[in-house]
């Protein structure tokens, strides 16, 4: 069982790691590895993670059963496309073989995949941090966490993936693809642009050097997400942007109303303002 | 020396118990709290943190040299109403006593010490954390941060408080009133109130129940101030809110271009959303 990675950073070297700890289903796999620059595969084979460091994406995919695409969302759309019919990487792919990914959001890759005919089951694993690139790997990162698989186009084995997310120990979870978006734009995506936005209100300003000198774990917190990676940033953003927007729009809605409530004449209602904050705390668990 | 707490929940109480642990300015002092239920200073006298819980405030401050203030902002200006010259527990306060108090607003504090003639000087240790009340109290909270001083008024002796902020390992730094609570709007209560928005454009739309089996850690991180305690957070909110709703205008502001960003007609320029998440991570850091 031969399993080829088209990108090995955090996502995708943390898959590596489980499925070198514990198979695919139950059985030993061989694992290859190619990336753009070749750091994250040559960090692989020195750490006995993987089997080999192709010299390219056709020899990498190149008799492997499952083809596990680990790059930001728009360089996977480039892969899939290179995969379809009318791609260099076509001829590469076995006739059993089943191409799936991690990325953060499926409804454009969904597309390009039925598009071009690829054996097509979209993945995406929900768990995350904010460092990145293969050091930053963990076999473990996927435990316990649901892991969406979307539909599956051109025969793409959804019972292969289902095993992949099961060797991470996560939780799989069949979601159409559209939906998977509208809910990570809400849940993952809103955050981090939200996240950006603060940062931008704040640092760079001329309050900023005081200010950061004072600020405690509220800050860190809210603003981790504006450290992660940037080309993974800009590719999710670009990839989900209608859906992003339009949870943007809802956002920028509910801090009109905040706006409206904190400069009443007199000054703020007290009264409303906890029981805003109280209703608030409920929906986050209810 | 006598301390009187007037508040003891999470930040009063991890304040009394590294006084307990380290004295002030090395010598043992004795520790007397007052709250309006009581459950604090009965759980703080049954752990041993302070020696005494008085039946009302006046018996509190009755012979403390030091008289700390640790409730929601607007019940400690209420307090300092109390202490000045036309209210009740003024002839309780000693002839060489000080007010001090942990609130993260301080003009408010400021204005009605001064008006009401009370030997004030004004505290903010620049820690806290989600959960509330004196069970969630913890002696090494301030370890290593700022604890910020405002301006004495009325022979308040910032000597003393700074002691107080030593015993608890913070770092004494003088600021005007003022200008901290412009500064703390910027990285404490903007966070805050952005955290309530994102939960509110999230939590209890038809998309919450779908969304929330899918949160990861970004979700929690930014969302985390939102479960802190709904009265403070309104005090908050309510003593500080011209500062915050400037802050709130900059933060709609950043997602208005977010919002032009992404909706622009042909789908979003992926390499400029890059150099804007490139920039904040950059300025955060800076």
């Amino acid at each position: 069982m031969r399993i080829a990675f088209l990108g090995l950073g955090l996502i995708g070297g943390s898959v590596a790691r489980a499925v070198r700890a514990h198979g695919l289903a139950g059985a030993p796999a061989e694992l290859v590895a190619w990336t753009r620059d070749g750091s994250g595969p040559r960090a692989a084979l020195d750490d006995g993670v993987i089997n080999e460091a192709a010299p390219d994406a056709a020899a990498a995919v190149d008799g492997a059963r499952l083809v596990v695409l680990a790059a930001p969302p728009l360089a996977c759309v480039e892969l899939l496309r290179r995969l379809g019919r009318d791609g260099d990487l076509h001829h590469s792919l076995g006739a059993n073989a089943t191409v799936t990914d991690v990325a953060s959001t499926k409804a454009a890759l969904l597309a390009t995949a039925a598009d071009g005919g690829v054996p097509y089951v979209g993945g995406h694993p929900m768990a995350g941090r904010e460092a990145s690139g293969f050091d930053a790997s963990d076999g473990t990162l996927f435990s316990g966490r649901p892991w969406v698989l979307t539909e599956a186009v051109h025969g793409g084995d959804a019972g292969m993936v289902r095993e992949l997310a099961r060797a991470c120990g996560a939780r799989p979870m069949d979601l159409d693809a559209a939906t998977h978006d509208r809910l990570v734009a809400a849940i993952s995506h809103l955050p981090l642009v939200a996240s950006v936005a603060l940062v931008e209100a704040v640092a760079g300003t001329e309050d900023w050097p005081g200010a950061q000198a004072l600020a405690a774990s509220g800050w860190r917190d809210t603003t981790r997400l504006a450290r992660g990676d940037v080309t993974m940033g800009a590719e999710i953003a670009a990839s989900n942007a209608v859906a992003i927007a339009a949870r943007m729009r809802d956002l920028r809605a509910r801090l009109d109303e905040w706006i409206e409530l904190l400069e009443a004449p007199g000054g703020p209602d007290v009264a409303a303002v906890r029981d805003r904050l109280a209703t608030a705390r409920q929906r986050l668990d209810g």
